[in-house]
């Protein structure tokens, strides 16, 4: 007899990628940056002691988007006083091409920054620090808010597709008609069946007939 | 000489009506409930020191889509112990037609509560209480996540509505074509001076062309 599988598997610790402009309060050369790196030193700890897994604590410089790709971290945190704005400019860039749940904690609370940052995608924004027990809470959430928005994201991202393919589509119909002297029917049975024996997609086909069109000029 | 108008108005104070379950602590009949009411007022006087009106304090009932509908509020702060889903679903049911910021409070941290608020589209859920100075940022986060979002719905809508008038007006083209006879072109000039004698949109008329041909069978 094989051994049974538990019918779910355990709760995976979650894997963060701090990024803050200062990592050791040796670097601070004042009082307020010092400051900083004390409270980025409880953020640190309050996450630790929360159960989540910090794989990293990153700077906002050059290198970001290619640590990020090889730690795959599943959410990102920025901890930044106020130049939270350059650090996120950093971080959408590393994220651009696989996006990732990124929560901030900020000193600024100006309503151009928030706009900004939601702009950006973030999802969550926390203005002047938070207790170390309201760190999981706040995570959960902004795990559940990236969800969502990437689910209406995605939903807007394949209506898309699906008119632009169905412009292309009327694009090639109307080139065959008038090529081939054909009818809107027959044009149209003439793209399904090439898109059958390519075992393509009919938008796929269609933008073929554009792309050799425009070879051809 | 006319008197020279402001060039922004002057900030416009925040609307706000919150919704609970208990309004006077005399409603409590245990301790619990009793801790909960005192919470609550709490929260309303932090958000009255924050400058914001409270326009008004509703229970989540029967006549609550009616009386959001006569205040008008720029905002909704739900004020739920562990009740929040079941008082979530009367707001969802009175802002489905025009779409208002919706603030959780609530101590339930549960996972599935928390998605389905996100799916529900509360613009910020915060799970045990809030320090007074901290509420200004989070509705501000809120009210800026609302913005962010609706736009996002907004593209959404737009895009689906481009696609199903697309179809629509495709389906026209071809009807036209079977009818009368038109080549594609012909036919899609056909809709389109239709369109511009009567005023409408491409979409509108061919619409009304598929809802005559239904009639006619």
């Amino acid at each position: 007899m094989t051994p049974r599988r538990p019918l779910t598997p355990p709760a995976r610790t979650l894997r963060i990628v701090v990024v803050n402009t200062i990592i050791n309060p040796e670097d601070a050369p004042d009082a307020a940056l010092a400051a900083q790196a004390r409270r980025g030193n409880l953020l640190r700890i309050g996450l630790l002691e929360s159960g989540y897994d910090i794989v990293a604590s990153l700077p906002a410089d050059f290198y970001l988007p290619e640590r990020i790709a090889q730690l795959q971290p599943d959410l990102i945190i920025i901890d930044a006083e106020s130049d939270a704005r350059d650090v996120l400019e950093h971080i959408v860039i590393a994220t651009r091409d696989e996006r990732r749940p990124i929560v901030l904690f900020t000193e600024d609370g100006d309503t151009s920054s928030i706009d900004a940052a939601m702009e950006a995608g973030v999802s969550a924004y926390i203005v002047s620090g938070l207790q170390a027990e309201r760190i999981k809470p706040v995570l959960n959430v902004a795990l559940a808010r990236f969800r969502q928005e990437q689910k209406l994201l995605a939903e807007l991202s394949d209506t898309r597709h699906k008119l632009a393919g169905r412009k292309v589509i009327e694009r090639a119909k109307g080139l065959l008609m008038a090529r081939h002297q054909l009818s809107e029917d027959q044009a149209y049975q003439k793209l399904r069946s090439m898109a059958m024996n390519k075992k393509l997609k009919l938008a796929e086909v269609a933008q073929r007939i554009l792309d050799v069109e425009d070879l051809l000029g």
